[in-house]
């Protein structure tokens, strides 16, 4: 990793062609900063400050080592029932293990600002990005909002610049969509550069709606479609110390009553448009993965359950000798079968099926009579390139994930530079 | 992968300076030949036969998908109760999702063999490495074995080398011991490089020794003494469908009573013995895993039990992050701290250590005080690569794994050939 992620890497040609339209979100006021802590000449700091009465919920690292910042605002979540006020990101130092000093700079950073906005302190909520094991001052980010609060509101595109670490691009969505008859927003913006990257990047998500729900209902969206976005993408295998997915409630689109049942049917176009989002930001970190060249796309069916499908889906996702063979447009379908064996889940060998885009090329335990090898390698000099594995159980399992090839740019991202 | 391992890719500079002296092993016949199936100009298949009485224990890949030669010597040694008469192994062709036509194979030659030799059908072992997916023809093996039984005996030099698909040198170690005052020997060969690698290679090993030991007694060993050596080391954390480890015991060194029990002190050496001849091994196939610049040592203390401090040691051990920072000879410890997170097993966050070489880096949640950068640099420019945590828990579980590095040589091998 370089200092710089900017000018170290060019931008991932899996890349979206532009930025798309970002809504701005009534009951909140975005702000970006430049610290000057540890890059240059961009900003490296997000405040978001919430009207009374924000709803929030979130889903966090399972990692056993997880960042200061994750602990305090897994705490504050559950002390506020789902209250927030502000969130605050800084990028470049992820504030994780830094032992008991790590914990101090999070409860300094909550006391200051909880004056400012005269809030409880459980009402701000700190995520961090960067390196592990270095002390993080509070002192800069704390001046860096009270600058803040002088300034002019800015966009969503800034806030998603801001929070970058190795990432080669901004990474944001947004909808329009009505609840109850009301126009209702969802803006959401992620940050990532594999599932976990090297010291200097992990994977963040803060998605902000102005509609009005309660926290337990946001809790359980989030979660449900957290399992079909974010936590079906791998890049690397590795886990970060401080991913964390924050979705926001303002409830100042409109004033009908809170919604506080998750079937209310008042939601559908909501929850539709919530999971795109959420998909859609899971793909752009994908599609941002350290050295990719190819999005790949993991269906998995016939498994004994949609646990089992996963597991075996991420069992491939996540082989080396797998994201090796697509760099190198190799249909090499032996190594599919070698890591679906791997993941521990039952398979019949007998009855498996496996595809290559729409080529069936295994079936009853080996290779399909007329396979044809020329016709699967040119699905894998495409760009996309999807992967289908048929379990061959009674079960009725299925799960897709999303991930990209393992090539040289991945080995020189991380090897090759210095921290 | 390239058709021609022996061109294709240099020899490991982790390899072993020399090949060690190789003690024969009364109460057996090795040949190797060249069937021509695949390679040129070398042998590629290996037949060993035994005398009669020779009793046989076998560990097994896990695969849910495991070759045909898999399925048949599981159920052989089963029908048998460990007799063995003979082990014919092939290089190139794996014999994996094959389907009936792979199964039907490995019975044709069963049934030849046994018939040339005078015994069960079961009592015949095989293994076969290489593409997966590919038919195997029975006849080339069949002959070859024919032409061999009017051939002078080999040495185990030759055995090693037969069975080698993408290694880049044979695997081999031997020692002399005694038991009730008898000379005894165990000669080992094994091949392998990456836990997996891709179409041509797998992890086979096959132990021979001269001692009388009974098969149940032999399964045990193997079983204990593979979880510390074969099953403690990794290159990719692919796991192959044809991954086997054999071990033979001729009884023909002397004759004194079959040992039939596991703590029987007579076999106190013998156990050391083989115990350092399975690690030698194992040393060896990481040695030559695919790319490798590093040999990595990973020890873990301080786990709840021996079964996490593994968990926690492979987690490391396989984290991409974590391979490339070694190949990069970056003391980048946060990914250390970052890949025990991740593993899922406990760890008490504020009281974990961490040492890279001899050096502590982290304590309490956070680096040492005095940290040197340099040391551990100079550490990270060694050829051996020490790295130990301890998960702070009251647990007394420790592991020890062995990995190499992720280097541009892996991808080179796995993306850059086409198949």
């Amino acid at each position: 990793m370089s200092t710089d992620s900017q000018t170290a890497s060019p931008i991932s040609p899996l890349a979206p062609k532009e930025m798309p339209i970002l809504h701005s979100v009534s009951g909140l006021k975005v702000g970006t900063t430049e610290t000057g802590m540890k890059y240059k000449n961009r900003d490296d700091l997000l405040f978001v400050e919430f009207d009374e009465g924000t709803q929030v919920a979130g889903v966090f690292t399972q990692s056993k080592t997880p960042g200061a910042p994750v602990d305090w605002t897994i705490n504050a979540l559950k002390a506020s029932k789902g209250q927030a006020r502000a969130l605050i990101v800084n990028a470049g130092n992820a504030n994780a293990f830094t032992g008991k000093a790590g914990l101090q700079t999070t409860q300094d950073i909550a006391t200051s600002l909880s004056r400012k906005i005269n809030c409880s302190r459980t009402e701000i909520l700190q995520a961090s990005t960067g390196v592990i094991g270095e002390p993080l001052d509070p002192q800069p980010l704390v001046t860096g909002v009270e600058d803040l609060m002088a300034k002019e509101e800015q966009g969503f595109e800034a806030a998603a610049k801001a929070i970058l670490t190795t990432d080669t691009f901004p990474k944001a969505a947004s909808a329009h969509l009505s609840i109850h008859g009301c126009q209702t927003t969802i803006t959401g913006i992620a940050k990532g550069s594999g599932m976990i990257a090297p010291d200097m990047a992990t994977m963040l998500g803060f998605i902000f709606t102005d509609a009005r729900i309660a926290p337990h209902v946001l809790h359980q969206l989030l979660q449900d479609y957290t399992d079909k976005s974010f936590n079906a993408i791998t890049v690397d295998s590795d886990t970060s110390t401080s991913d964390m997915v924050l979705l926001f409630a303002t409830g100042a689109s409109a004033d009908y009553p809170m919604i506080a049942d998750c079937d209310d049917p008042a939601l559908d176009e909501f929850k539709g448009g919530l999971q795109s989002i959420m998909i859609d930001l899971a793909h752009q970190i994908v599609r941002d993965g350290e050295g990719a060249t190819k999005f790949v796309e993991i269906e998995v069916t016939g498994a004994e359950d949609n646990r089992a499908a996963k597991t075996l889906a991420l069992a491939m996702a996540n082989s080396p000798l797998v994201k090796t063979a697509i760099a190198g447009e190799d249909p090499n379908w032996g190594r599919l079968i070698m890591a679906a064996g791997k993941s521990g889940e039952r398979v019949d060998r007998d009855k498996m099926k496996l595809w290559i885009g729409d080529q069936m090329v295994a079936n009853e335990g080996a290779r399909v009579a007329g396979y044809s090898e020329e016709q699967a390698t040119t699905h894998m000099k495409g760009e996309v390139i999807r992967l289908k594995l048929d379990g061959g159980t009674t079960g009725t399992g299925t799960a897709t994930v999303w991930t990209c090839d393992l090539t040289h740019g991945y080995i020189t991202i991380n090897a090759d530079y210095r921290s």
